[in-house]
């Protein structure tokens, strides 16, 4: 073994305890009910995210490249995999909530296997593993964030309003502020290249074409969203889009998710519980609908995800990182000669290129070390309960 | 104090004790996280019943004629009132499972401090008390059964089949022959009367006239029951009431909850794990519109509650306690002369009397001392997570 | 042929001919588009109910009995069987607003086509068939109502209220005075006997035990009705059944059917077009959970079915007959000894006996001579597109 | 007036008349019924695609710039508005099919009411008004390709299978083979320019970037659908993207909408009642999801829109237009510089920017002169009554 693999190894060895501590340390604050209880079909309960990124190492890892790993418990392959079309049948996604066994310390034991397996067999594994390996870190940092957000969607829904931690991340208030940064247009290098961690849906890198643009220096805040509500944004049907006001009727939504005014006063649900509403701080929890309403309502648009990523090298340019996911115009599509990779971790992404919009930069919940320029997530345009929030952009 | 009163109060004070203890007991063997998931709206959580059955004592009998009485949280009332459209708001019935705080020690805590206060209060109450004391001990035991059956829903939804406890209660065989017992009609009298305790839909006591009928002398069992399948019971349209065969075909029911046919044989959930169907014993789980079915498939029909209650003491009729709850072809509605209690006591039955049917007897998860021949039962036609079984009536 | 069998002959096929007529009659304002509407699965297009009920004769009487009769289409069964499974699949109910074609010509083409083959073979045809069509000539008369009540909710569906008729029939006011006429309970004989005509589920007639009870004179008004509004009737849940309360929250019911309030005053869609509510006329279009919770509001209660089934000779009494249907707390359910008919005609009445609350007397769209004090009508308790209103009743 | 005006008034003029006639023909083979009838919400009556189209021209032509005009009648707005918020409340879109009233004729009295009115003020109009015009040929264009589909929607749900016409139109078989035609990508200009009309979305004509690819030469066909049938394509959730999957299951989706299987072959619904499918023929009313599957099991992909826009003059791609629309991968979104049109008219198509793929081309129902190479169509990703179709497309 040469010191490069040696050196190698050693860091993946590093980046596979460090992200699986993460996760534990994440769950510490949890009863073995708060772990175990689904808010929403959309969310997971914490025990699930810790369980599926365990069944991910465990399923594609160790029981494929492993001949000598035994499966901690046959039957978990049913409880805990996503979506994978390929690796069998699974237990329907709105049910997660009453899988109140295996308990939480049932599922700490199984990781504890797990992770003794991957620490022994590590060194031996063929190349193909360790890449599953990196992927699995990286897929377990996304859940990581999840976790975060579907408890505070949990706590949301208890009148109770319970505090997860009192120092739990919140996106921070930044500069006052707002400035257009502009780009002239031209030819840019969109999407990822070279040795280091993607998803496949970043790739492959390519030239794409913009028109000259100018995006806002910091993101829309709370209190920028409060004139907005002042001035019956969320009365005006001529600001949205048709399935965003059949989405505000539906759903009587006339402020961001958690926020609750009282005496004339908005508070929000937090991870340190319910608090006032931070006037400087970035808005967030709004969906894509609301983030495109404002924009039309302030006379500017939200920015396409090319002209994000042409962007984040701009000094001038804040909280492209670590407050809010920032919605972007872009519908969730493949780039010109994306492929998916084979196998079931080729349902990694590409599944789900439809109906949904991207959100780009990171979030206070980001793990450290997951956000780059090139990554895309997405969610459909009436979600909200993650850290979202709102870049604007326009024509210039 | 005279003796009857010192008497009268040990009673009460044992009732209570007894009772209370009895919750507990039936909680030992779930975790935090099984005490606080929902499995569907029509169920709660164990942690919900163990909290409402307390909240009814602390504010219809402590916070009411207890003037020292400090509640234990303020805003408990809004979390664990389950109807009481008097008592104030109150959560969604169907968000009871996002309760994962308070924990289920926090509600055992609180239950200890009205046991506590209870018992120091109990002598110096009013009589008016007293009969609340004894209304909410006979509420918890309503909620005891509904734990159990509860309970038993969520783990048939696991696929883990947990065990509630080995020697849980079960539908237990009887008797093999089946006779029809005959009743010559006439005059009868129906309802409660005297001084022991009863619910005020038994009431007032009142004059029935029935024509002459028989009742079958034990339950349908699971052979039987398996015949109705084989025969094709599910799928032959004319033997189902109409709102009957479209539940059959929007929820594409094919035999009792439960039931799963793996191999050619028939396995059921209990609540000691998913067992062989037993032949002998009583068909269970199984909803109105399918007792009604089996009925006229087996050339019979259900009986009414007026001719269930005017049999129970003959000594040939078995099951008609502690194996399963009989259906009766009796909508729940009022006694002639019916009157609720006056305040929000007086929500507890008068208000249900719509949609429903009259089951009779007891099951074997029906807490003991709690059954009696005027006792009414009563579930929507398509609910079957109870113990519910069928016993046949014809006309003679 | 002797003397009795030529005037009875004579007697039905005038039935026949007057109520097949009467259909024509009731159609005549209606335009082919009129005709072919569904408002909502509840209610049929009025050409369906036209060919429906000849649908009833060719399958029933022709087509069973008269050998040489040509099916007029055999395409027919299918779309207008209602909900007789023995006699084959048919159009889901809730799709019949789509079968513009056949046209309502083709329709009136079908009836004629039967009338003249029942014309032809009435004499020749069996007991048994004569029978039946007594029975379909019954059965059109309670699709004539349904067609009166299915067009006005229509046209109440259309901004621009079209009129049906201008004298078209409405529940016409009555008596000022409210009395109680009081009956002294003891067994009385309840449901139909003797030759004339009677739905199966009027009979047995059997004797019935009531206790001392009091009606009330005359039917609610719509003056008495503003009043229970005007009191918060409709904000107030301790007036109403929980599944009332339900549905007046997700309906957010606040008035009867039809009625809307503009500057102050109460209108109302009637076949005549959009008329002033008259404060004098009897309330109508209500729902069982609003006839529950009025009866509640005015600290009375609804009639027992077999209690004014035991009054409605006296003379004291108004408005039994002619004006609305009156809900009472009877679930539509099997009289002692009840039994269906053979055949499919047996699906008439007793696979809708759950869930249903039962009617008396008639209204203002019953046909002339349909009416009789033993007659049964059901709904559902949310249904109120029929002329339904209340008459209280009280214990004594 | 000059010359030009005189002739670009009589071309005007023309262009509004042959318009207006050919939505009359549409109409001819109607009956009032069918002409009312709605058979889902994403459908609407032709008699209100009659009556919008027109209430289009009386409400931002006549009505604004005509000072004579008398409104034909005022309820009518509320009723035949589409979705203009800006232009006032409006029917409830599903609720469409309940306007039996006004009928066919009164709307045929509307149209010729209003084509009056525009006949003798079309000359002395602002410019302003002749660009509504020409708007509103457009948009009644599109409402008579919709009237189409609509139609053979609401006969398809008949059992009855009416022939709408014998010689309506139908997407007819092409070339037999198929080719790859390839593009070398690089900068390409894609949208409207210069003073031909064109809707806003297809605005501002700009550059765009490719990638190397290829088309297919002509559309897939019916034989080539049953193939992907037989070999399980509706059965491999692998192939389908997230949301399709769960579409097929949810709707037990196994073939092309209209598709029947009996005794082995295919028929469908056509304009001309149920026929055999045409092997040859390009198969039809696919949506999305199944375009996307059926791309991916075919080794290919969807093209992007700007790829199918730089082809179309290629004389060796077929079909491009008058067969079936083309599902592209592109979501119906903004171009660069995008700018809606000032008051109600801007609601025309940025709305909808949200959930939708466009599509390319035209159909066998698209109006003469409708088609242009840089139209966008969209429609969601499940629907499939219209005539959509599917043409390949690979990374070369």
């Amino acid at each position: 073994m040469d010191s490069t693999t040696v050196s190698a190894h050693a860091a993946l060895r590093r980046f596979l305890s460090e992200t699986r501590r993460h996760s534990l340390d994440l769950a510490a604050p949890l009863s073995d009910a708060d772990a175990s209880a689904q808010s929403m079909p959309d969310a997971s309960p914490a025990k699930w995210h810790l369980a599926h990124t365990t069944w991910f190492f465990e399923t594609f890892v160790l029981a494929t490249h492993e001949p000598s790993y035994q499966v901690f418990d046959p039957g978990y392959g049913f409880l805990f995999n996503s979506y994978y079309e390929a690796a069998g049948p699974r237990l329907r996604r709105d049910r997660r909530g009453l899988l109140t066994r295996p308990a939480l310390a049932d599922i700490l034991a199984w990781r504890a296997h797990v992770d003794d397996a991957l620490e022994r067999a590590l060194n031996g594994l063929p190349e193909t593993a360790h890449a599953l390996i990196t992927l699995g870190c990286h897929h377990e940092q996304q859940h990581q964030e999840l976790l975060l957000t579907d408890i505070l969607h949990l706590f949301s829904e208890n009148p109770l309003a319970p505090v997860y931690a009192e120092n739990a991340p919140f996106p921070a208030a930044g500069a006052n502020a707002h400035d257009w940064l502009t780009h002239p247009g031209g030819i840019v290098s969109i999407g990822h290249t070279g040795d280091s961690f993607a998803f496949d849906c970043e790739m492959p890198r390519h030239p794409e074409l913009l028109q000259p643009f100018a995006l806002g220096s910091r993101l829309v805040t709370n209190a920028e969203w409060a004139a907005f509500i002042d001035d019956g944004g969320y009365r005006t049907p001529t600001l949205w889009l048709s399935d965003g006001w059949a989405w505000v009727e539906q759903n009587d939504v006339t402020a961001p998710l958690y926020w609750q005014r009282e005496d004339g006063s908005w508070s929000t649900m937090t991870l340190a519980g319910r608090q006032p509403v931070d006037a400087a701080a970035p808005a967030t929890h709004v969906s894509y609908f609301e983030a495109d309403a404002f924009a039309r309502w302030a006379g500017a648009r939200l920015p396409r995800e090319t002209e994000w990523e042409a962007m984040p090298e701009n000094p001038a340019l804040s909280q492209m990182f670590g407050a809010c996911w920032q919605w972007t115009q872009s519908a969730y599509t493949a780039y010109p000669g994306f492929r998916t990779a084979a196998g079931a971790v080729g349902e990694y992404n590409g599944k789900f290129m439809c109906g949904q919009f991207v959100l780009r930069g990171s979030s206070c919940a980001t793990p450290a070390g997951h956000a780059r320029p090139t990554y895309r997530n997405f969610f459909y345009p009436h979600q909200r309960w993650q850290f979202t929030g709102v870049r604007l952009a326009k024509d210039i």
